[in-house]
């Protein structure tokens, strides 16, 4: 017998028709002997809607209040999904995140959780009752609703794995697993079967609409057994119904490259000329995360005259002039030349297998230049390299780097 | 300074744009310099959304769940009405009922208030935070969340004001107050001023849209003073903005009829030579209530010969072939004829001041003789005579009995 957290997310439970099958999704996981507690977040839509009022009153609203009324949209998928599994002849009751307790901090619209005592949901568990609790939400030490940003239940049900020392946490969302690249850009995309942590926390630019980043940490941090699949159908062709994310010692055959993600609609800042002494990149970065900038890719490469170096970075385009802006305040750079390229492209390559294989980065750099893509600047982890190029050429690099990768599904005969 | 306790209903706090006309409503009385305690209803057409989720899953659903689903509506509008509080500038946080808490027993859907501790309201209120509670709700003693049933909001807020031996009570609605009769009907109705708790009791038939009788009950328990007005507009030529529900002893001047009330689609049934010996009328009630059957008037006479007497009571129209059937299965009625009139109207004239004026009853008869209204029946108690009547004549009854009493409101210049 397993002890399982089952997660349905806002389109697997959209509306009371679709509550009734994720509960059918539970009464057969009940079927096969296992212990089950759900995870729900709010119906589809519910939260928008929610946030909208909300910012109608006040756009600058208090997150405490904030809190208070978008919580609402988890407990409704709550109590109706008891409801669908009472049903079906299950006992099951709902939990709000204050009676589970879920001690999170104060740190309203973006709380995180500090502590789930296990006891209660142990209890229930034991009395054959299938607790349903409601995602995304949590109580703080001063007895007030926190909830845990966008993504949240993710990290509920992670959490609550961790908690109950759950055999798996499944996540039912509305793609049915995690793939080599994005299947919308390449029909060939495959898959995969699993992933580990590091590589799921890589990808998470296509990743982030299949699992939040924030609940892939926490799943790694606890050694929680994530499975990521679709309440709506499965996949023809895979082993596995969805995609399992686990540590990498559990990944025996470890793929080289096992993904190609990238990003839009980012601009490239160079800074020509900087003075290379320390404290320079944080005079520099600081006052663009004061403003809320979010800088991706930075690149600084060695200073040949040892005075001297150029420093490129990437900032969503939509930030590039405000980014110029701020830099040009700051008075040790007044004899920088400050270039911007917009329209550049993130493409990356992911695999825990990469780091054992020196290759890797050759034949992606060959396969670019064979395709006349020019690289505009080079970053490298241990599981991932990352080109920036122009963002033209984004489909032409996934699709061209994909099959050099051997990525390609097989046709289906 | 007084303490006032504020309840906004669903159509008062319908959007976010009338939540802010709410709000401002709230900072006009503490600008006052009044402390001010806010319950609020869900957002108009919420709770009905709420309920249709649960009935399409089941519509025989655990009142437990039920609860925890429809509680979130009453949740959200506390939330966004103390967003609407904090933008003008006053302190404000919400409430929901397990936070106060309201602490009700375990009759979910339907859950009574056992006991409001004061504290925790009472702290906020001397930091000058205006504490804005979600009505509707309360928490239960093994920590589940319970609802008032329908028209609870109302009794949130008399039970809160009661708690907090607040100075007044007032219930903002879509009418402005009660009136002498219906005005749909009589145009010429008017508001009233004042009227007791009895009263009010009395025109529950129609008060029911005002005012849900179980806060009446509850104010006339703990003498809870209570304000009817309209969140949309004031009648003009009134003394007050609203109609004033207070206790017996607080009205002056007695009006010796202060409305006149109908309720129609009734069926009247008469059971003709009944033994007439004590458990008679327990023996034939029994079976209706235990049926669910609404049992309103009931008139027996006297027995003209000591050993049978007649019986006639009324149900609502579509309760009363259930109600045949059932008495039929009785065997001490098997000799009685059973009698079934529909289209049956009650009348009633109601007001404090009747009891000593003998003609009230007099002037009731002579009108209805006059527009040839024939009675069927007649009952009466201390502040009350009611009459039923062929409901084709309803209209015509109350218009009467309106002008006769001299309640009619006289035209504006």
């Amino acid at each position: 017998m397993a002890r399982i957290v089952v997660k349905f997310g806002g389109t697997s439970v959209a509306d009371p028709s679709r509550i009734e099958n994720a509960a059918d999704k539970v009464l057969a996981e009940w079927k096969r002997g296992n212990q089950v507690v759900v995870v729900v977040s709010a119906m589809a839509g519910i939260t928008n809607q929610l946030v909208d009022y909300c910012q109608q009153i006040d756009p600058g609203c208090d997150a405490c209040e904030y809190d208070a009324v978008v919580a609402s949209g988890e407990q409704i998928t709550s109590g109706l999904m008891a409801l669908a599994l009472q049903k079906r002849g299950l006992k099951s009751r709902s939990f709000m995140g204050w009676q589970v307790p879920i001690i999170c901090n104060e740190q309203h619209g973006r709380s995180r959780i500090d502590n789930i005592p296990p006891e209660k949901l142990l209890s229930e568990i034991e009395n054959d009752i299938i607790p349903v609790i409601a995602g995304f939400q949590g109580i703080s030490k001063s007895g007030r609703v926190s909830t845990l940003g966008r993504g949240g239940s993710d990290t509920t049900a992670v959490a609550v794995a961790a908690a109950l020392k759950a055999h798996r946490c499944d996540i039912y969302t509305d793609v049915d697993g995690v793939y080599t690249t994005d299947p919308r850009m390449v029909s060939s995309a495959k898959k995969l079967d699993r992933v580990s942590y590091e590589e799921m926390l890589e990808m998470a630019a296509l990743g982030a609409k299949v699992l939040h980043p924030r609940s892939v940490e926490l799943a790694m941090a606890w050694n929680v057994q994530v499975q990521v699949l679709s309440s709506f159908e499965t996949k023809i062709g895979s082993d596995l119904p969805g995609t399992i994310i686990v540590g990498e010692d559990n990944i025996v055959e470890k793929q080289i490259v096992n993904g190609v993600t990238y990003t839009r609609n980012e601009s490239k800042i160079t800074l020509l000329s900087v003075s290379d002494m320390p404290g320079v990149a944080a005079a520099i970065f600081a006052p663009l995360g004061g403003a809320g900038i979010n800088v991706d890719v930075i690149v600084q490469n060695v200073s040949p005259d040892g005075k001297t170096t150029d420093m490129t970075f990437t900032v969503p385009k939509s930030d590039a002039i405000k980014a110029k802006t701020l830099l040009e305040k700051l008075d040790f750079l007044a004899d920088t030349e400050i270039r911007i390229v917009n329209n550049i492209a993130k493409i990356s390559i992911i695999g825990i297998g990469m780091s054992s294989h020196t290759s890797v980065a050759k034949t992606m750099f060959t396969t670019l230049a064979e395709n006349k893509i020019n690289i505009q600047a080079i970053t490298t982890s241990e599981i991932k390299v990352s080109v920036l190029i122009d963002e033209k050429f984004t489909e032409l690099a996934v699709r061209a780097l994909h099959s050099a990768f051997g990525l390609d599904q097989e046709e289906a005969s």
